[in-house]
């Protein structure tokens, strides 16, 4: 059956550099045509964390090199230049594998703002590293010129660490539905999308912050009424006792199981945690709505319900 | 009256920087509004030359500092950088000034690749400088591992240089197009699109040229039958006999005037003449379509035919 389906891939899966995000795309693509081809209507989703990383790096480096002429980079401002990056690779690896089928369809990326929220508890504690290591002049300089939050990180030197505060709004839905009403199938929210906070006066003012792009997935499927939510990463199954003797490869997760195993911390923070939240608060969001968490490669056996770990509502009580 | 147009805006008047660009998208920016205000329908290419030279050397530093991790960066890969660069704070600034008028309405960017043909004759005499000064060794290097034409800057180093061919088609045109019909504000063909060779297997190639925005817009123009194609620069009108005695400042420009004096040579290459020729080539296209060349400033005045250069059909003959 035909399903509008909002998929999230994760940043490392298009790999960590040009060569590797080349045939990535490609190899990602071919997945994503199948579905097309099977019905589908498709919006896609990307995670950046090693190319914003790469982008933040070059934009330091330029500032080390030429300090009069180029401030440091904001961070949204590299998640927009991320999302034309990857953007590009993308959409040019699903056209062709599309035309391959005999599929016309546009694809196309659109430039994704996602508000969050400056009261966001995320702020208070920034967990993610960010850009190049930083000797520990350069960490106190910027730490007291530009209001980064620096950690020393395992001995290898000083990075910037920045907050992952919860998606509110996609800046941009109107246009996002707009082009997927026509037909098209777009990218969107690229890296969790540039983080804004909007202000009184209509600003949309830059976030020194990285949205996870499952949440934003999550919120983008939401809005416009998805059927299915569907998180591509590097396991097949989400389990529970991971690792240990007793570990269980999940096929299906209710709401409430997922909300216990949850609260309980079965789930690995800043990996399968976030995937399992933002699956979880999808299917719950509305009756009807699964969310499916497998491998990349696996994408059309999981939707075909034979591999994978389904997020589903719980049985209803009787 | 209510006319559909494409506005070319310059990558000089989008700043040098990014305290520039982020002060002058919001000069531009209400510039923009004022026409939408008007009940224009609008699109937007702009220029990117000192942006994408901004990410070129940012990228060639992180090569430079890491050889063994990054290769160096493809030109169209830059383009697409650029793209999210400029349109983040352009759509940005539109938005707010569109808000700020009780206009709502959805600005987006499209990132856009635009087709070239390999035969273009302007590959075989690349003329546009891109990215950092080398020192002899790496021209060298880069001449020998990377094809890269290379030539020396007025005694400040070598610098790469890369051609400007005529754009043949916008690949993401449908999904431009939709948005428009959507009612939305569409920023698209930044830096005069991602340069890309179709190949007979569907493939985009990415290729090492840029394109210019004037023809990129007049190409968009002459696609989404707009009715004028405005092309807003840091001049009020074009002259004949520039800078000499009998300097003459035009108020209209017939197409076969604009040939004439296209062909004697009258506008500066790389400046005012690919602005006459997109604009003649546009108004060329089709009866009663024309194209006006204005101060950014000036652009309402210019489309109240206060002041500007008009090009425009030549008079019936009788």
């Amino acid at each position: 059956m035909a399903q509008r389906m909002v998929i999230a891939l994760g940043g490392n899966a298009l790999g960590k550099n040009l060569n590797e995000q080349f045939l990535a795309a490609r190899a990602t693509a071919e997945v994503i045509a199948e579905l097309i081809a099977q019905g589908h209507e498709v919006v896609i989703v990307h995670g950046n964390g090693p190319q914003v990383g790469m982008i933040q790096k070059a934009m330091q480096e330029l500032t080390r090199s030429n300090p009069e002429k180029y401030i440091p980079c904001p961070l949204s401002v590299c998640v927009a230049m991320s999302q034309g990056y990857i953007g590009y690779d993308l959409q040019n690896a699903l056209r062709e594998a599309l035309l391959a089928r005999n599929i016309c369809k546009p694809v196309s990326t659109v430039l994704t703002q996602v508000a969050v929220d400056p009261c966001d508890p995320a702020f208070l504690h920034p967990t993610k590293p960010i850009g190049a290591f930083m000797t520990r002049e350069e960490a106190v300089q910027m730490m007291e010129s530009r209001d980064y939050v620096v950690q020393e990180d395992a001995g290898r030197g000083y990075r910037r660490v920045v907050a992952s505060p919860k998606p509110k709004a996609i800046v941009e839905l109107e246009t996002i539905r707009a082009m997927m009403e026509a037909g098209g199938v777009v990218i969107a929210c690229g890296g969790g999308g540039i983080p804004v906070f909007p202000t009184e006066e209509n600003t949309l003012k830059g976030a020194a912050a990285v949205i996870d792009k499952d949440f934003a997935a999550a919120l983008l499927a939401d809005a416009l009424d998805a059927d299915q939510l569907l998180i591509l990463t590097a396991v097949e199954k989400v389990a529970i006792h991971f690792r240990q003797e007793n570990e269980q490869w999940l096929d299906t997760l209710t709401v409430s199981q997922a909300e216990r195993y949850l609260k309980a911390g079965e789930f690995a923070a800043g990996s399968m945690q976030p995937k399992v939240e933002a699956a979880t608060q999808f299917t719950r969001s509305r009756p009807g709505r699964e969310a499916l968490i497998t491998l990349l490669e696996k994408a059309s056996d999981g939707i075909a319900g034979k591999t994978g770990t389904r997020i589903v509502a719980d049985a209803p009580s009787r």
